[in-house]
C-alpha cells in the first residue's frame, strides 16, 4: 500500500497501491471498499482474477438462506466485472503491465485504476477505469472505463451487465429472479430474498463509444442469474473505446418505496435509471465529489499537522469509512462489524458500535448517532424476546444484532479446534452479555453529549430502565460473600469463557442499574406523561424495589496484590506462558495454530483489553495508581487478537501520561487496515479500529471527555504533531478546536455560553476560548 | 487439441493440450472430465484460474435449490483444488510455464498434467499432476501431486482439502453441514440437499512427503462449508515435494446404504477412505486401470484400421466417455444429456438416451441397456402423472427426466429474446412430445437385439402398451379429412413450435400404437399371467378397441412434389433464406443474434433432422428415391445447430451411397467436441453425439440395423479404412465382426446359430462367417 501518491490538491488524499498484487486482492478491495452507508461495494477490478471477492452489500437487506442459518447481509449481483479481451485475449494485468496503479480518492470518494498493458503479441493498450458510489444518489454506482490503443489496431471485446450468481461463500439468498433488458439497452434484473421477501432491483446501462462512435447493437446473453451484453470493436492505432456503466441499486425495503407494489418500484428504479443515463458519468461524479466535499470534509473539519504525512491520511481514511460503512439514512439500521465491506461478521452489529463507533458521532454528527440509537430502541423488541427465552426480565440485547426485531443472530459454531477436530461452539451470543450495558452506556453518552431530552423522552429512557430490569434478573445472590455475582459470563476478553465476575461486565451492570435509579427518580419527581408510560410498560416500581435491594451489593472486583484488580474470579490463579511469539504475530489467530480455545482458558493471555476499557470510560472510577499498575500487569498479556485492543491501549497510555507509547499504539491502531499484513482485511474493514482511530485523536491525544456531563479536555498531542484541528458537538452547539503543543483554542459558533474544564480548572465562554496548555498543566 | 501425443503403447489413446490455454479451460474441462457412472468430475486443473468450471456430480442426486426451480443435478463439494505457492507466489500456469501437457489417457481414465514453472525470482520447479475416478470402486477419487526443485532451493505451500462453497451457476443445492477433521489426518464433510434430503459424505485424506520425510501437521482451516489442511516446508534443490489426496464420495441415495442410518454411513465411508488410504494411489490405480482394460477394451474390442489415426481415437474417445457418463450400477438412474460433465441441461434425461446413445448399449452391452431402460420403466410413475395433468390417458414421458418419478423437468424459460428483450419461454417439456413413442420405440429395439423376454414381461410390455394408450388419447380427429392429426407439438427440429403433424411424430405415434397391437394380441393369445396383469392394470380391451379405431386414419404425411414429404403442415410454405452464414458457423446459436425464435419459425430452416432420424429408424416405410429427394431438400436448410444431427445425416449419406460425405459428416460429428471450436463442450459433454459418433461407424459404415427383427449387415466402409473390427451381442450371442472393403467375417462365440442378412441374401452360421462383399453387392 502506497500513501503518499498524492501531490498537489490530493495529498495526504490518495490510498493506492502502485503495482498489482494478486496477494493483496482481498486487502485492496477492502482497503479501499466503496460505499454510501446505503450499500457498500469491494473495489474488486473489472477484469476477475484468482482470490478475489466481489461483494455488494445493500445495509439492512437482512436474510436466511436457511433455517440452521443466521440471517446476514446477503451477497446482492455484482455489476462490476467485465470481461474483456483484447484481440481475444482476456486483459490480465498480472502480466506485461505497465504503471498499474489502483488509487482512491478519499477527497472525493473515487476508485481510479490504469495501467499500460501488453498483449502477448506485443500489442499496447493503456486502460482506466473509474468508480463511485454516489453520495448525492445513494442508490448509484457509477463506472467509467477507457481504452486507448497505443501501439497498434486491435479488437476489444467488452461483456458487462449483472451477475447475480454471486453467493456468501456458498450461501445463497436470493432466488432466480427475473430478467429483462429494454431496448438493447437498459438492464433490468429482480430478484428476491429467500426468507426475508426483500425484493432487490438491479437496474444497469452502457453508453459505449468506439473512436467516438457509440456502439448501440450488443450481442446480449442471459443465463441462470445472469445478464450480459457483449460490445467489440476494432480500433485503430490512436483510437479510443469508451464505456460508461450507470447502475442503480434499490430495494422493497427502501424507505421511500414504502407501500410500493414491486412494479410500481420497478419503475421507479427504471425511470431513475433513466435519468442518470441522461445526466452521465462526470455530471453525477460533480455532485457526488460535492457531497463528500459538503457533507464530509466541511462537516468534520479535521486536520493534523504532522511531520509524519500518514497521519492526516490515516485520520481521513477514518473519517472516509465512517461515512461510506455507516447507515444514516435510515434508523432501522446498524453499523456492521465490517461495514459494507466483506462478508466477516455477517453484517450484524456488536458493541463494537457503541463502544468504538457511536462516540464519534456523538460528537461529530448526533443526527447520525440518534438514528443509530433508535436502532437499538427498535432493537428492543429483539432484545425482550432474547431476555424471555433465556429466562429474564427486561431487555437483553443480542450480541449480534441484525434486522432490530430479530434478536440473537451470533453463529454458534467457528473455527476448527485443534485437539478434538470440530468446530469450536461459539457461546457469545448466549453468555457475552456486557452488550446490554454498553447499549444504555451510550445512550447516556448520548444524553450527556447532546442534551437531546427529546430522544430520551421517545426513545433513551425505556432502554436504560428496561436494560437495568435485565440486569436485576441476571444478578445471582452469593449466600457466601453476600454479594450480588454475575456467574458464568464472557467479558471483553473473548479468549476467556464461562468466568464468573468479570470486571467489565460487573462494573457495567452496576452503571446501568445506577443510571436507571437516578432516571427513575427524576422522573417519577417531574411526574410526567413520559414516566406514567414507562411505569405502565415496565412496572417502575417494582423495578426500582429490585434496584435498590441489589444496587449496593453487587460484586465490584477490587485492587489486590499490588492493585491488580482480578479481571475475574479465576483469571490470576492461570498459570503465565511466553506470549513473544504472539505478541509479534502478522496474522490473526496465530495462537489457535498452537491451542485450542479451552486451552487458551488455562493460561494468563488476553485478546484484548479489558480492565483498560473500563479505565477509559468509567475513569473517575478508578486512581491513577490503580490504571498504572493494571496497564502493567495486563498488557504484557494482551496479544491485541481483536482489532478493538489497541485504539483503547493507546488513549489509556496518552491518559497515563506515556505519549510516545500512545503514538506508537495509534500507529499500530491505523495500520490494522492500512498496514502491511496482507491479509488483514480480506473479509471488511474493522470498523470498531476505525472508530477507535478518531477516538485516539479527539478522545486521546486531544483528551475529550464528558465526565459527570461536564466537557473536560486535557490534551496532550504527540510530539511530532505541530497542530490538531478539529469541531465537536456540545449539548447542541458546534465547537471548532485547535491544539497545538500549548495552546488551546476553541470557537463557539453560536456564541450560546460553554462551560468546560482543562486540566482541572473550570472555563465558562459564548465566543472564544483561549488557554495555554503549559499554564493549564501546571508546567513551568 | 493434440490427439498425436500417444506413442508406443499409448499411440491413439491420447486427447492432450500441449499448451497451457485460458481460452480452452472449459472445452478441455469437459472434453478430458473423468467419471466412473456413479460421479463425473470435470478436469479443472488443481490451482485455480479465471473462467473455469469446476464440477463434481454423482448421478441420481437430483435437487430443487427451491420451489420456482427444477430438480437439476447438484454440484457437489470440490476435492480437486489446490493453492499452490512457491515462495510465497501463487502457481499460475499462464506464465513462464515451460513443457506443459495436460492430457488424457483414455486407456487408464488417467489425467496427467506437467510442466515447469518459473517464479517470477526466476527459481524452477518441476510439477506433475495424476488424477483418476475409480471405476473400480466407485466412490474414489485419487489425487497425486509432485514438484520439484529444480534451480534453487524453493518454499512450498499447498492447501487442500474439501470445499462445499460451490453451486450450479449460483444455484446452491446444500446446508451448510457438519465438518470434522480426525487425527489431524481424515477430514470429513457431510452435507444434505436441501429439498431432495439426500445426504452427501465427502472424506479426504493426505499423504505428504517432502524429500521423502512425512509431512503430518498441517495447518487446519475450516470456514463456511470448507475444510482445508495446509503443508508447508522447505525443498532444497534437487527435492521433491509429493502429495497424494485421496477422496471418496457417498451419498445415501447409494444402493449399498440403504436403511443404514446417517452415522452408519459415515462410519462406512470412512473406513472406506483408511482402506483407500492404506493402499495408496498406485496400487488403487492399477486396479482402476486393469478395470478399464477388462470393462471396457476388451469387452467393446473395437478396432479401426484408418489412413488417419484420428479415427480410432474418436471411436476410442467415444466408449471413454460411454463409460464415463452412463450410471450403468443403479437402474434408477438415467444419462443425463451432458453426462456428468457440466451443469448444462441440469442433469436430465432426453430422447438422447434412447435413439442416440441406448443403441451402443443394446448392441455391444445389454445388460446396460436393460438397466437404462428399467430406468423409463420406473419413469412410468412420472409419465403417468404427466399425462394425468395434461389430460391425457396412459404414460406421457417427460420431455427431460430426472429422478424418475418426477414427472417433467423441463425449464420454462430460455435465452434471451432479442425482439422483447425477455426470455424466451421454452415449450419442449409441453409440447415436445415423440418422446413418448421413442421410449417405446427403444424397448421394440432392445428386445429385437436381444430377445430378453423376461424385461419384456416385466417390464417392456407396459411401456409399450401405456404409451399406445397416451397416444390415442392424444390424437386429434380432424372431420374435414377425416383423419388423426396431432396439432400443436415439436418435432426434433425445434426451431418450428406449435406445429400441426410433425412427421416424425405421428410416424412414430402411429408405430407406437402399431406395436402395442400386436403385442396385446400375442399376449391374450398366450393368455400368460403377463396379459392378466396387464388387462387389469391398463384396461387393455378397451384400449384395443380405441387403437383399432384409429390405427388407419392416422394422418401420415406422404411424399408430395419433387417427393418432398412436408415436415409440418406448414414447413413448405414459410420463406426460404440464404444460411450460408449459419451453415458456416463457427460457434453455437449465431442464429440468433440475429433472429428470435418466433421470427425463425417464419423460416425454411431447421436446427436438426427431422425427416432424416424417421428415414434411418424406420427405413423400410420409404422408398431410396423419397430418402434421397428428402435429403436433398431438407439437408441445406439444416445448420446442424443440435448435436444429435450430424450423426444421423452421415448414417443417411451412407445408406444412400454418398460415402465421401458420409465420412466428412462422421468427422464432423467427432468434432463436436474433439473439434477446434473452443467453447463447443463448455457446459458439458454432447453425449447424443458421443452416441452417434458408435452408431455411424457401427450402423453406417458397417451396415448393422435390425429390421423385423432380423439382423441386417451392409458394410460400406470410407475408402480409406482398411479394417473395422467390432462385436455386438445378437439374441444373447456375442458376435465378433470384421470388416474389410471385401470382405465381412463374422465369428458367432457361442456355436448358437445365427441368421443374418448380407445385401439382401441371407446367411446362416454357427461357427464363422465370411462373406466377400463385392459378390454379396453384386459388384464385378
Amino acid at each position: 500500500m502506497k500513501y503518499d501518491l498524492g501531490t498537489g490538491e490530493e495529498k495526504n488524499w490518495i490510498v493506492a497501491e502502485s503495482s498489482f498484487s494478486s496477494s493483496l486482492l482481498g486487502k485492496a478491495e477492502a482497503v479501499m471498499s466503496l460505499g454510501n452507508g446505503y450499500m457498500g461495494l469491494r473495489s474488486a477490478a473489472e477484469e476477475p482474477y484468482v482470490g478475489e471477492v466481489r461483494n455488494l452489500f445493500v445495509a439492512g437487506t437482512f436474510n436466511k438462506s436457511d433455517a440452521q442459518e443466521v440471517s446476514e447481509l446477503p451477497n446482492a449481483a455484482d455489476v462490476t466485472r467485465m470481461n474483456i479481451f483484447i484481440d481475444g485475449e482476456r486483459l490480465d494485468a498480472s502480466v506485461r503491465t505497465e504503471d498499474y496503479v489502483r488509487a482512491l480518492n478519499l477527497k472525493t470518494a473515487e476508485l481510479i485504476r490504469s495501467f499500460i498493458w501488453t498483449t502477448s503479441a506485443g500489442k499496447q493498450v493503456a486502460l482506466k477505469f473509474r468508480r463511485f458510489v454516489s453520495l448525492d444518489n445513494l442508490h448509484v454506482i457509477a463506472m467509467k472505463m477507457e481504452l486507448e490503443a497505443l501501439s497498434d489496431n486491435v479488437d476489444v471485446s467488452v461483456e458487462s451487465g449483472v451477475n447475480a450468481q454471486v453467493s456468501n461463500s456458498g450461501a445463497q439468498h436470493f432466488f432466480e429472479g427475473e430478467k429483462r433488458i429494454y431496448d438493447k439497452k437498459y438492464v433490468e434484473m429482480v430478484t428476491r430474498t429467500v426468507e426475508s421477501k426483500i425484493d432487490f432491483m438491479f437496474h444497469t446501462v452502457h453508453h459505449v463509444t468506439l473512436a467516438g462512435v457509440e456502439l448501440n447493437q450488443p450481442f446480449m446473453r442471459m443465463d441462470r442469474r445472469l445478464i450480459m451484453l457483449s460490445y467489440q470493436g476494432t480500433l485503430m492505432k490512436g483510437q479510443k473505446f469508451s464505456l460508461e456503466k450507470l447502475t442503480t441499486v434499490h430495494t422493497s425495503r427502501d424507505k421511500e418505496f414504502k407501500g410500493m407494489t414491486l412494479q410500481e418500484m420497478r419503475d421507479c428504479a427504471l425511470s431513475s435509471l433513466k435519468q442518470c443515463a441522461a445526466e452521465g458519468y462526470e455530471k453525477l461524479f460533480a455532485r457526488h465529489a460535492r457531497a463528500w466535499e459538503q457533507r464530509v470534509w466541511k462537516l468534520y473539519q479535521l486536520n493534523i499537522e504532522s511531520q509524519d504525512d500518514f497521519d492526516i491520511l490515516a485520520a481521513r481514511f477514518a473519517l472516509y469509512h465512517l461515512t461510506a460503512m455507516t447507515p444514516a439514512h435510515d434508523e432501522r439500521m446498524g453499523i456492521a462489524a465490517k461495514g459494507l465491506s466483506g462478508e466477516g461478521y455477517q453484517g450484524h452489529s456488536f458493541w463494537d458500535t457503541e463502544m468504538f463507533i457511536l462516540p464519534f458521532f456523538i460528537y461529530s454528527n448526533p443526527e447520525v448517532a440518534r438514528s443509530l440509537l433508535i436502532y437499538r430502541y427498535l432493537g428492543l423488541e429483539g432484545a425482550r424476546k432474547k431476555a424471555r427465552s433465556n429466562g429474564y426480565e427486561g431487555a437483553m440485547y443480542p450480541w449480534e444484532a441484525a434486522w432490530p426485531s430479530d434478536g440473537e443472530m451470533a453463529q454458534e459454531w467457528g473455527r476448527v479446534d485443534i485437539v478434538t477436530g470440530k468446530q469450536t461452539k461459539i457461546w457469545t451470543g448466549f453468555i457475552e452479555q456486557h452488550i446490554t450495558a454498553d447499549v444504555a452506556f451510550a445512550v447516556w453518552q448520548y444524553y450527556m453529549v447532546t442534551a437531546d431530552q427529546a430522544f430520551m423522552d421517545d426513545y433513551g429512557y425505556e432502554i436504560i430502565l428496561d436494560t437495568a430490569r435485565f440486569w436485576t434478573s441476571r444478578l445471582e445472590w452469593d449466600e457466601v460473600s453476600g454479594q450480588y455475582c454475575i456467574n458464568d459470563v464472557i467479558g471483553p476478553d473473548e479468549y476467556k469463557e464461562h468466568v464468573d465476575n468479570n470486571a467489565f461486565t460487573n462494573y457495567f451492570a452496576h452503571f446501568n442499574i445506577q443510571l436507571a435509579m437516578e432516571y427513575y427518580s427524576n422522573l417519577k419527581e417531574s411526574d410526567s406523561d413520559v414516566f406514567h408510560r414507562l411505569n405502565e410498560l415496565l412496572d417502575l416500581e417494582h423495578a426500582m424495589e429490585a434496584w435498590m435491594k441489589c444496587i449496593d451489593k453487587i460484586y465490584l472486583p477490587q485492587p489486590g496484590e499490588g492493585l491488580v484488580i482480578p479481571q475475574d474470579d479465576t483469571y490470576l490463579t492461570k498459570r503465565i506462558i511466553d506470549l513473544t511469539k504472539y505478541k509479534n504475530q502478522t496474522h490473526v489467530n496465530t495462537i489457535f495454530e498452537d491451542y485450542s480455545l479451552e486451552q487458551l482458558s488455562d493460561i494468563q493471555v488476553s485478546k484484548q483489553t479489558d480492565l483498560m476499557i473500563l479505565f477509559y470510560w468509567l475513569e473517575d472510577r478508578f486512581t491513577n495508581d490503580v490504571k498504572i499498575a493494571n496497564y502493567n500487569y495486563y498488557e504484557p498479556k494482551t496479544i491485541h487478537d481483536s482489532s478493538l485492543s489497541l485504539s483503547t491501549h493507546a488513549i489509556l497510555a496518552n491518559d497515563l501520561g506515556d505519549r510516545s507509547l500512545a503514538y506508537r499504539l495509534f500507529r499500530q491502531a491505523c495500520e490494522i487496515d492500512l498496514g502491511p499484513e496482507m491479509k488483514s482485511s480480506d473479509l471488511g474493514m474493522h470498523t470498531a479500529s476505525i472508530g477507535g482511530i478518531w477516538q485516539v485523536i479527539v478522545m486521546g491525544f486531544a483528551g475529550i471527555r464528558m465526565l459527570h456531563g461536564e466537557l473536560r479536555i486535557n490534551p496532550e498531542l504527540p510530539e511530532h504533531w505541530n497542530k490538531l484541528e478539529f469541531m465537536i458537538n456540545w449539548q447542541g452547539q458546534r465547537l471548532e478546536l485547535e491544539i497545538t503543543a500549548d495552546q488551546l483554542v476553541v470557537k463557539a459558533t453560536e456564541q450560546v455560553p460553554v462551560k468546560l474544564d482543562v486540566y482541572g480548572k473550570e472555563y465558562c465562554f459564548d465566543d472564544v476560548l483561549t488557554v495555554s496548555l503549559t499554564e493549564a498543566r501546571g508546567e513551568d
